[in-house]
């Protein structure tokens, strides 16, 4: 691929920002210096005035998901095209598993078929559990130990579907423990939704504007839970969107006691609040078309998200991207439980987060970067190779130029989907070039030709990741000191 | 009965406290005034220097409890008598309910049948609901509208046994609310609990020091859990026995979003910490003794209560009274899950509350006589007959000497057991006189001939409590007029 | 005056609430029971469908006071009038002494001489403490031991006027605990306040939506200086009009810690929020007529203001009445800070209250008796006599309709001011008939000729109020018992 | 100097741990990658099973104050030494203006003489600010401009000599904003300290137990108070030395409002409790030893510091080094408030943290060189020079020896104090190589030949720094858009 080069830019990791020249080689930084001479052959890209910073990592997205009427709107080439538009160059999936259709490995393997053929950007995979028995155990571990899964997802809601019992969470935690994946929840009180939810049907309440009946308590109360299994089980925890004070409040408790519980955030919660919902301007399809889960809250809770970020209380920053079109919400016309969950923002969010967090004055540069790629990395065992302009890592870069406004719309998003909760939203600042591996996926703001489906890599990851077990050894030695006084009498 | 007169005595009520003669006709008090005049022939009792207080209420007991291999050592005669001891002229038992045996109504009677027969003051129940179907909300109707039971406790913990899922604790506070009945919650999470139990067991860890593999927060969780499903159900909502500081901010965080939860703090857990286990120097036995659940929690936890009472945040002090002998802790030796779980304290609930609130300057009188009689009573529907020095109310009343000590002992203490978690506790003040419906019980700290089983009655109660439901119509009223706007689109 | 007695009505007083008659001799309550049988020559009110409460005492309120340039617009008269249009029958109004005037007893005595002239209803008096010095100290002994003011306020913000220093009101409090008197804060820190307003005027920000230049945070801060001084002087304490969440958490801190912190939320704060300040809309007029300080806070805090109603931990609700005209807020046309501060609110306390509260289905009706009447009596020292309908007390009697419509309004306020920031607002339910002593002052929610000036008493206070001093004697024991281990070394 | 080369070790940076080689040139880092050549003539240090960490820097020390009396026992030569020896690279020291001697720049000049003269390894300076006025003003400028000198330490206690009024503190902080220079606290309030110093001192409590008369709500008071005054003025703070949880907890809600506050701990607060003063077997000079402000705390809090710091809200340990001999502590004999204020903890720091940190399971490795070197350094905008293990940064560098017991000792400690309050403790793990810009200055844990007084360098360190100031530009311009709002009227 002989060398790229890029001149007279500020390099901007989580650690740090100075002016750097940063030279790559073969896909990879070569040199990372206050003056590098161009080498013979090399191509320039000209930064001055702009930042040089590692690629985004969105580690939740779901693309081509099926859920039996009908798969999302985005698949991997789309979705991922998406992700470039906004300087996001890698993501991680979620495999769904599905009794009827076979084993865990089954399904993994079905997913890297579709994605390894669709993806533009390299990609990794989480993997769902809605379900927990030996043959289950089995396969979490091969999908740990050979095929680069190593976090799982547990489901406290969606009641006969994928929500799991407390028992069977527990029995699942403690497996990943021994493993040494991370797990992760969804947190909301299957249970206590769908008594609302008949409760609101039955009252003829069947719009949209019903969707929140899972209130902000509905949802810390399942986080609570899941960080006390979690304790119990002596596991760390990813906490998936939380979108309110009461959730990450739950989270913070739990992490003074000692325990290791891990925070993400969506963009989309940290720029839109529930006025959306009752706007009695708005139509059915406007209300429609916000309709995810947890939905969004107050105000007051966007104010909380963004004020437990300032506190440093939020770990990762996500998008949980899962496009439904106008058409495939209307599925839910007569009954707001039918409408498909999830909105998109595998593009946009790295754009919320310079306009709402540095724009705003509430991040650093190095915040910035540290939330939207450095951290997921490190807690997705991919830091080094991803998440960081330094030698030998992958030449994901995204470069930032401040003085460029972007407008976030249906029109020019990546996406497939025929409409954008945030049209018209104006950010200061976009990435206006990216590469993956040192090839130019956008240009000017555009992608290139360069981005096309099969150019993404898949990326296993390894167990134990440092920054999450770290030295979990030792605290089991401890606990085991302290038990000691237990034996006797 | 003729009269009775208790004269120069400062009266203490849960609103004020004033110098008061005392005038009982017939078994209720007929005048409260500066002075009154001795009517001829009456009783003349001095209460110089004391204090005339309505008698305790107990609202959280078990008497003759049978968990199939034994009953506890109290049955409701050695358990009135010790409560009459304490200055209790009252007490609320819960029935529970046995598929194998019958109905809920069924267990009614029977409960009702032994304590008529044994009971020596007076006494309410409360029933337990270890599974919820459509016979389930018919009984609850029954034992509502005919048969004065207005409280339904549900169980998070005790799996396999009284533990209710999410989904039918929902349920039950539903057809609650429609009743106008008061739920009640254990609080801890028992999936959690038992596998702490196995994991314990399974490294050999089989004596009572781990009998708090149920910590604070697998308490704390499930307190936030029963109060999130009460606010959904839209419910008022009792928390038995809290322990722990992680609990009564759940409660806090939940009122402070309006909903009406009330909490109750057991005699025991603001007397005594978790040292109790782990002192190096007690014996099996001696710490078996100590074995209820929740269990004896960290000092800063018994802090933290006080704290709360001092912030009036605690509604209920209850005393869970369940007693077992020595011989019948020794079940549990080679494995604490079956060492039976509970403390008497029926007697000393309200000394302790004299000696570590009132002399330690963390409550006044009228706040003492709140917490232990005045406040219960209107909880459970009982305020204005008991619970209060007032005209037309029962004769329940509690001569409390602030100038003579009372030693907490096996020596002398009313229940059967063979030993006292109290041993040796000095207690500056006691009640010298206890009468009950204006019968002497208690004379110089010691029980009349008249402290006789049979003696005392049954209260029933009615629902709607007005300090429960108060004015919770206005608030549907408020919440259907919100839910209008959901209507559209 | 003969008899008069109260039919049919339902009694609603801080503990309890019944169906009882009323009986009235020589303005004290006689007689309360289900049935009396009407004396001859009786005046007969009818009761039925109503609520017979205590009337309200306002323990907040400025009336004829002089700030140098004028004078508020409400005297004693129109103020005490207002007061009973809205239910309340006694109030406590501030005596500030000046050092140019004289001593704090001479300020006394002017108070004195123009209140008892001009009330209509009865009052007591607190003291302010604008410096504190030898002579202060002796005449602060005097108040409370010949004077009967028990009371004194310290002023954190106002500064080169009323601010006290840290330094001065901690010796301020250790003497009102050497007298048994409660102190006072005004809680806002003044430094800050001059600071921001300085800032402020110099960016030419003169007009009225600038005086929230005096955010939460530093009324919350003073708060917390106010109690960590309390409790290093072992001193109860009152913390007047409380706006905002952050404050009252910072008293549930102290509270929690042990410490008797009593907190005082005005009405206003209860009902509107800072929109009235942002509104584009309003002119320099509408917004001028919402200064007072605190200011209005937003929504967000008047909800956690209430979240604290329903956690207990509220405990006073005044109006801190202070009215100045249309003419009298122009002072500030062309500098904010020059706008007199305060609102009117004596007569709407009560009504926001039903409102907003026992409408809304936050409060009981007995929480509500308890919040505008029997609370602040007993933290005031005059419990027994007012703040309950029970035998002895003064019959000052509020009868309320629940069934009538009362609007808000400057045409039928009793208030002398030319405006009302709650123009329109409706209340469902109001006192129909408000006696003071027995003697009807408003009839058919209208004043009756017997609402003259002169009418009304002043009301002594005594020191050492039980329940705010309360078991205090063993607090200070125990904190003795635990300091005689540190003479050791 | 040539090459040096550490091979085989794992580095551990703040961001990142990997196995590397490390090459050093000329006192630089020359290159880090997986295994590079030994060049000629280097010196090769083997770090199997070690890991290379960037030295750590104690941004809190006092080393040769004079308090007028006498001087702390350490001066800058056996101050710096310590540090070494625990792996410290670097240090930051307090300047004390005194009025009597000169300006702020005189006493710059004072300092870096004595320090210049006598420092083993590089330092930088903090100025203390014990009053405000214009020449203060222009002193604070040059000190930021000219001098190296950016961030000025404010008093809130020590009233009388340090102590500044709170309108003072809002002027120099206003003063730092323009200057981007970073304010620092100490946060305990003097007015109360006096006070209860005195009540202590008349009831003849004249020994250092009673020294805690500095609770922890003292200190939390004034630190909520900084944060408010902060806030206000629109400035980042450091609040140093926080020793409880309600401080921490004041300085989270600040945070949450989005307010840049930076959080302090010190070493020994991480240790030790406040069992050391009321342990009734200490003699009187054992308890003197542990004078420290603010003091030790209960257990309580030192939990609660950690679950801090596991909760990402610490974002500096320091060790408020400041040494007194036993002779020294004598001074107070008969008056505890005359006993000098400090504890040694300049070698401790890093092997407290590690052992209590990182062998506890509380921290990464990452971790515990974020909080010892890494964002000290960002703070104090030395990172990049100091702080990480990057190619162009200072070599000082600690490599440390997991599987080496160090035992902290008065025997083997670098400082010239004759007791250890640490005396015993066992630390698993320790520094075995120290080096300062590639000389090595600790060998096999013991000073080398080249640890002589004026090897170190002063470090002058520039305003605005990034991680501290940051985006703050954009939040004043965010601001003004606010308050335009308010400009009509």
């Amino acid at each position: 691929m002989g060398f790229t080069i890029i001149k007279n830019g500020t390099v901007v990791n989580s650690d740090n920002e100075f002016k750097a020249d940063v030279l790559i080689e073969d896909g990879k930084i070569a040199q990372v210096a206050e003056t590098i001479a161009v080498p013979e052959g090399a191509t320039v890209i000209d930064a001055t005035g702009k930042f040089v910073m590692p690629g985004g990592i969105d580690t939740h997205v779901h693309l081509d998901m099926n859920i039996g009427v009908f798969s999302t709107i985005d698949d991997y080439t789309s979705g991922s095209r998406a992700a470039l538009l906004g300087g996001t160059t890698s993501y991680i999936d979620f495999i769904n598993p599905d009794r009827e259709i076979g084993t865990f490995v089954d399904a993994y393997n079905d997913w890297r078929a579709r994605a390894d053929a669709q993806t533009v950007t390299d990609y990794g995979l989480h993997c769902s559990v809605p379900w927990f028995d030996e043959q289950t155990a089995k396969d979490m571990e091969t999908l740990v130990n050979e095929l680069g899964v190593c976090s799982f997802k547990h489901f406290l809601a969606y009641k006969g579907r994928l929500q799991l019992s407390d028992e069977d969470i527990i029995a699942s935690f403690q497996h990943c423990k021994r493993l040494g994946a991370l797990p992760q929840v969804h947190a909301e009180n299957g249970d206590i939704i769908v008594a609302m939810q008949k409760d609101f049907l039955a009252r003829g309440l069947t719009g949209p504007a019903s969707h929140p009946t899972r209130p902000a308590h509905v949802e810390s109360e399942a986080c609570e839970r899941a960080c006390t299994i979690a304790a119990a089980a002596g596991v760390p925890l990813v906490v998936a969107h939380n979108t309110n004070k009461f959730s990450i409040d739950a989270i913070e408790r739990s992490r003074k006691r000692g325990n290791r519980v891990f925070t993400e955030v969506c963009g989309i919660h940290l720029a839109l609040d529930e006025s959306r919902y009752f706007d009695p301007d708005r139509t059915w399809l406007d209300v429609a078309h916000h309709v995810l889960s947890p939905p969004l809250r107050a105000r007051e809770h966007v104010d909380a998200l963004w004020g437990h970020i300032v506190n440093n209380n939020v770990d990762l920053v996500g998008s949980d991207h899962c496009s439904w079109s106008t058409a495939q919400r209307q599925r839910g016309r007569d009954d707001f439980t039918l409408i498909p969950n999830g909105c998109a923002g595998i593009q946009e969010r790295t754009l919320i987060m310079w306009e709402e967090g540095v724009m705003a004055g509430r991040l650093t540069r190095t915040g910035f970067v540290n939330l939207v790629s450095a951290n997921p990395c490190r807690l997705y065992n991919l830091y080094g190779k991803k998440g960081v302009i330094a030698v030998g890592a992958d030449a994901d870069i995204s470069i930032w130029n401040p003085a460029r406004d972007y407008t976030l719309s249906a029109q020019t998003h990546g996406s497939k989907i025929d409409y954008s909760v945030f049209e018209g939203k104006v950010i200061h600042g976009c990435p206006e070039t990216v590469m993956v591996r040192g090839t130019v996926m956008v240009d000017d703001c555009k992608l290139t030709e360069a981005a096309v489906p099969g150019f993404g890599q898949y990326m296993p990851r390894k167990p134990f990741a440092p920054a999450v077990y770290g030295t979990l050894e030792f605290a089991d030695r401890k606990r085991e000191d302290m038990e000691k006084r237990l034996v006797r009498n």
